[in-house]
C-alpha cells in the first residue's frame, strides 16, 4: 500500500481546509492510505474527512494516548503518547509528504522529512529559502492546487518504484 | 476499526507459529485489524501471514526505519525509528493484546500494556507471579487455544463497547 | 563518571523510603551520578534525596515535559514528555540498573533493562521466575541491604571496566 | 542548575567550531550546565570541549544507544535510541537553546523549541522569514559572537527567574 502523509496546520482558512479535503479525496480515490497527526481539527481532520468521503483509509499517529481520542475520520488511530517526537514517525511512514499550510508543527515535519530523505510536496506552503537551500536534491516540489499536489506525488512515487 | 495488537517472539517453535497464523486468520476473518510489531520473523511474521491468508488488513509498528523494512504481510508498516520505544505505542494502540509465547520483548509489552490500562490476552504465556499480582482488576485472561483467544478477546471488546 | 540507575514504585512503604535513600547516599559518597524518574515522589524522591545529602548529582529523566516539572532533588532534569516511553531511555543510560520495591512500571523497566543487556541488581524486588529465566547469563543479581547493593553495583562494574 | 542547549551541524567550518568552542567555555564558566546532541563531531564535539576546558558539566541527549558511544567531551551520555525523536528532548530540557549554524537537524531543533514554547538564541544561524514570522513573541533573539550569544542567554534566563 501506498501511504501519503498530509501535514498541516491544526487551525486552517477555509480555503485551505477545503483543498486538504479535496486532497484526501482524491488520494482515496488512487487507492492511496492517508496518513496524518489523527486530532479531531484542521488540515489533518478535513483531509481524513475528504479521504472518507471518497471510500479510502485513514492512519492517524496521535501524540496522545487513547484516553485522548482521535479524529472520527480517522479509521486507525496509533496512539503513541509521545508529544511531537510523533512528528519524526509521521515523516519516516509516508511514502511522500505534503505539507499544507500550517506553523511550526508542519515546518518541523517538513524539516525532519527532509532529514530523514523523504520527498515533500509543498501545497501552498512556504518553508522559506532556508529549508530550500538545505533540502538534498531531488526532494522538494511545489503544488497549488489540489490536482497538481497529486501530480507531484506521482513523480515522487515514480522514482521511489 | 478494531485494533488487535499480537506480540511474541522474534524465534518461536512451529507450533506456536501455527497457533499465531491461526489467530491472526481467526482476527482477519471477523473484520479486526491485526497489529504487531512488524518484523519478518516470528510470531510477528506468522501472526501478519495469516491475517493476510483470510484477507485481513495489517499494521506493522517498526522498531526502525524505512531503509530497514518491514515483513511483506504487513500492509501498513509505521516505522518509528524509535527501537524498543515503539512497545509503547504497540500496545496503546491496540484494543486488546494477545501476547503468544516469546520472551523479554513480549513480556515488556504485557508489562507495559497493563501499565497503561489495556487488557491481554495470556495466550500460552506465563508471565509469572509478580505480573498476575500487580496487574491491575480485569485486564488479563489466559487461553490455550487460537479459539479460547477470540472468546477472550471478544468479551474484553464487549466491556469496552 | 559512573551513572547508576535506581528505579522503584511511585509509592512505598517507609522502610523501603529509608533503604532507597541510604542507597543514595551511598552512590553519591562513591562519586557516582544517580538517574532515576525524576518525580516527585516514592523510591525516586527517596534516592534523590539521599543522594543530595551525601552532595551527590542527581539526574532525572521525566516522562512529562518542563511544565510538569521534577523533583527538588533533580539536578538535571531531562524532560522527554514521552511517558513511559522514556523508561527505554532510563535503562539505556545506566551503567547498572537497581530495581527497588515497585509496581508495573519498575517491572517494565527490570525487562528493558535485560532485553538491551544492561546489568541489574535487584534489591528487595523480585520480578518472578520468567523474568529470571529469560534474563540473560549474568546480568542479574539480588541484595538485601544498601550495602549489599553497593557490593552488587561494584562487581556489575568492575566487569563493564 | 542552569542547562544550556547548544545546537549545531555534524560538520562546521573551523572558525563556526572555534565559536561553539569559547561558547562552550563561557556557559561553563558561568556555572550553567552545557547540553548537546552528544556525538562527537561538528559544534557538538566543539562546545563539549570548551565547556570541559573551563571545567564545566556537560549533558549529551545521544539518538543512538551506549553501543555507538559519545563523544569523550560528554559527562553524562543520556541514551535514547530514538534518533531524530530525541531533538525534542533537547529542547524541553534546554532553559535557552543556541543554535549555532547547522543544517536541517538543526534547524528542526529551533523549530521544535519554539513549538515547545522555549527561547532560542540564532548565532551565526539565519533559519529564515518562515520560522521568524511563526515564532512566538520573545522567543527569539540573534548574536554575532560568542560575547553576545551569552547576553542573550542572560536576558531570557532573567525573565524565566
Amino acid at each position: 500500500m501506498v501511504i501519503i502523509g498530509v501535514m498541516g496546520g491544526s487551525k486552517a482558512s477555509p480555503r485551505d481546509m477545503e483543498d486538504a479535503r479535496e486532497l484526501g479525496r482524491r488520494i482515496a480515490r488512487e487507492g492511496w492510505v492517508l496518513l496524518n497527526g489523527g486530532r479531531p481539527c484542521g488540515i489533518m481532520e478535513a483531509s481524513a474527512r475528504g479521504a472518507k468521503e471518497a471510500g479510502g483509509l485513514t492512519l492517524g499517529i496521535l501524540p496522545g494516548g487513547p484516553e485522548e481520542g482521535a479524529s472520527p475520520y480517522i479509521d486507525l488511530p496509533v496512539f503513541t503518547s509521545m508529544g511531537s517526537a510523533r512528528n519524526v514517525i509521521n515523516v519516516l511512514s509516508s511514502h511522500v509528504v505534503v505539507a499544507c499550510p500550517g506553523n511550526l508543527g508542519t515546518l518541523s515535519e517538513i524539516v525532519l522529512a527532509l532529514h530523514a530523505g523523504r520527498p515533500v510536496v509543498l501545497f501552498n506552503h512556504d518553508p522559506g529559502p532556508e529549508v530550500t537551500r538545505e533540502a538534498p536534491p531531488g526532494l522538494l516540489a511545489r503544488a497549488k492546487t489540489p490536482a497538481e499536489a497529486m501530480d507531484r506525488i506521482r513523480e515522487f512515487l515514480a522514482r521511489q518504484a
